[in-house]
């Protein structure tokens, strides 16, 4: 729908090797189950859900995976939440056989003898589904051929591949990548994301994983993952729901080592921001890619209180079904604006408050705007991205979230989801 | 859809005159402008809106109108919020002339000196568009003809007039009543409603007035309204939203004296129990007729650890976009209800869960249900009727809350509002 679906050309990370493969857990054939290796192991930050109820996937990691990270393994069809013991009991079958499966491989490879893999360095990451019994076996009969198939270096069509293994019902991979120079060394970074539906803040039915071979420890991509979450993937809202399998995690290969790169230098800064436009670049694909979505919308919240209040206030707008339904109708039913600004509960001065559609002013000094004209609203309405802007007037603090409008596909998505 | 539509005949209330007229506010000759008159005066509780903006009408009525209510004046099309200084003036000056006309219809009545009426008396309600300039002149122009349509005797056809004329995107009038027995004497009361779209907790775009012949101060009123709102009006949601202009208004003419008739009395109870019907009965007709509802889906919260827990989990469910489009779809994804369990973000225990939809209990000890039966799930969510009950097993407190699905007519009715 917009240009916001292409990137750039995305990077080779030194020390990622990637594979996905079909183990018929959707039955077209599509790739559903992807692996991503760490030959020499992986620093690692992991972002969950929100939700009070997790995914068995969640829970295992937390339970076994420690920080040094060999592979990542996610498959796609089923969430693997609220599956028991079976879902959970799946997962110490699978992290066995996959590590013994890349042991093997370290072995034929290197010939080496202390190469072999703990089941505590495999991570777990499952989207799908809720509530179906844990396709065990599937997986595992695929495990061969998922090891086997581990690719060295990545290209474009590559990172496209996996992209598209993990996704659910998205209609595009997501993939964004950055290049930049620090102290004169180049390091990388490139992220995968899926999303669709039940995407909200605080993560929602949202997987992205990104690499860097810039050498960062666990604890500052941490930091790093913590901070920039909230104005990115913690940023957007397709339909205000929240899945129990959200995961967001950033791996460092360790590959590139720059000095003095962690959360509170110039150097660090730098990486933030690149990591911040990739994390963000991954944010806005997924709204693009919104269940039903034809519209991208971008809520901007100026001069409140706090950066709290702007952002319950930018939510309360941005979820809105009234809301999103006038932007698919391509109305500019500002009312409905006004509707999203009061039932934040938020306190606000009514007469200070000046709302826009892009550079169009449509109500100020408490009434609609002297220099309101519907037609060119209406024209404004039709492109495929729109930006509401609220100046409250109150204070300093700003927010920007981004979402989509609620159309008939969203229901069409919605209506019948298990069985497609 | 269902036959909650249906009602018992609704009962004449000594001491309220009703008329509406056509003011012109749509153009098609409907009624849209609704006068209630208390002759010999009513007292009255009323709970608005908990946004943050609201409509002049609201500001105007705190503002003047006093406990000794003569007259509601209610107007549809127009909200008369974001309407400014023009907004608040119109009703000043609708005031003074409704006072004025309704005086001199007393003063030809009853041939009396001492029945002028004022403004502080008189209380207005809007529903409709936000942000357009109040149409004062067109209002003005009718009340002569509102104040001269008035009727001392109401019947069903009277009811169903009344109710008809405050609705907007409604499609059915919404009328309650109830008669009972306190200490041998007779008491009714009737109320009317409109809903539709905007309907979340804390009131939407819904007004409500109730009206009885029971003799009550303003003060037992607002008690037994505050008591009886939490599980009727504020157990209702169709779209998560919250309008500038919910008003529910609670009204006694005061003809029927029944001593010990309060808030804390036997006699009380009695009286609360009959009010608490007529509030849910049109708070479920509201859900009934949301905007594109085909179903209608009861969310009942079992041994939570607290009402408010309950309470956040239940909307939690009923405001979730994936479960209402499910249920539109007619499938039993009970997935999305512990998705809405989750993201509540209330503390549960997974393994202690009970989930049925029905009779039908579809999952438990953590996972789906031995039990499960996808035939018979099919066949049950094709009723127009839709129970979906959680047991949480951790306390001893119970919450309902009721809600309809989210068809495609909801986008329908919602992209194109203002032009229709």
């Amino acid at each position: 729908m917009s240009k916001m679906g292409d990137f750039q050309d995305p990077k080779h990370i030194e020390g990622v090797e990637v594979s996905s493969v079909s183990a018929d857990l959707y039955k077209n054939g599509r790739d559903d189950l992807t692996l991503f290796y760490f030959k020499n192991g992986a620093n690692c930050a992991v972002a969950y859900t929100a939700s009070s109820i997790t995914s068995e996937s969640i829970s295992w990691n937390k339970k076994n995976t420690k920080k040094n990270i060999k592979a990542l393994a996610v498959n796609t069809k089923n969430a693997n939440t609220f599956t028991g013991k079976q879902g959970h009991s799946s997962l110490d079958e699978i992290g066995k056989l996959l590590a013994e499966t890349l042991s093997i491989r370290e072995k034929n490879v290197d010939n080496k003898k202390n190469t072999s893999i703990k089941t505590s360095e495999i991570m777990f990451a499952s989207t799908g589904v809720i509530g179906e019994v844990f396709p065990v076996e599937k997986i595992k009969s695929s495990i061969n051929n998922l090891v086997e198939n581990l690719r060295t270096n990545q290209n474009k069509l590559i990172w496209l591949k996996v992209a598209s293994a993990i996704m659910t019902t998205d209609t595009k991979p997501k993939v964004a990548s950055e290049e930049i120079k620090i102290n004169g060394k180049t390091i990388k970074i490139t992220g995968v994301a899926k999303g669709s539906g039940m995407i909200a803040p605080n993560l929602a039915t949202m997987l992205s994983f990104i690499f860097t071979d810039a050498d960062i420890s666990s604890i500052n991509l941490n930091k790093f993952l913590k901070r920039i979450i909230k104005n990115t993937f913690n940023a957007i809202t397709v339909d205000s729901d929240t899945s129990t399998n959200d995961t967001v995690a950033l791996f460092s290969t360790r590959k590139v080592k720059i000095s003095n790169l962690n959360s509170s230098s110039k150097e660090g800064l730098k990486f933030e921001e690149a990591l911040s436009k990739v994390c963000l670049e991954l944010a806005k694909q997924i709204v693009v890619d919104g269940e039903g979505a034809k519209k991208f919308v971008t809520v901007k919240i100026l001069n409140a209180k706090s950066f709290n209040r702007a952002k319950k206030i930018a939510f309360s707008i941005a979820n809105s079904p009234l809301v999103k339904t006038a932007i698919a109708g391509e109305d500019p039913n500002w009312g409905r604006i006004l509707m999203g600004i009061g039932k934040s509960g938020e306190k606000v001065d009514p007469k200070k408050i000046i709302i826009k559609f892009g550079e169009f002013v449509v109500a100020e000094k408490g009434k609609i705007s002297d220099t309101y004209d519907e037609e060119k609203l209406k024209e404004y309405m039709q492109w495929p991205s729109i930006i509401i802007e609220v100046d409250l007037n109150q204070g300093n603090d700003n927010y920007e979230c981004y979402t989509c409008d609620f159309t008939h596909d969203y229901i069409n998505i919605n209506a019948d989801y298990r069985r497609s």
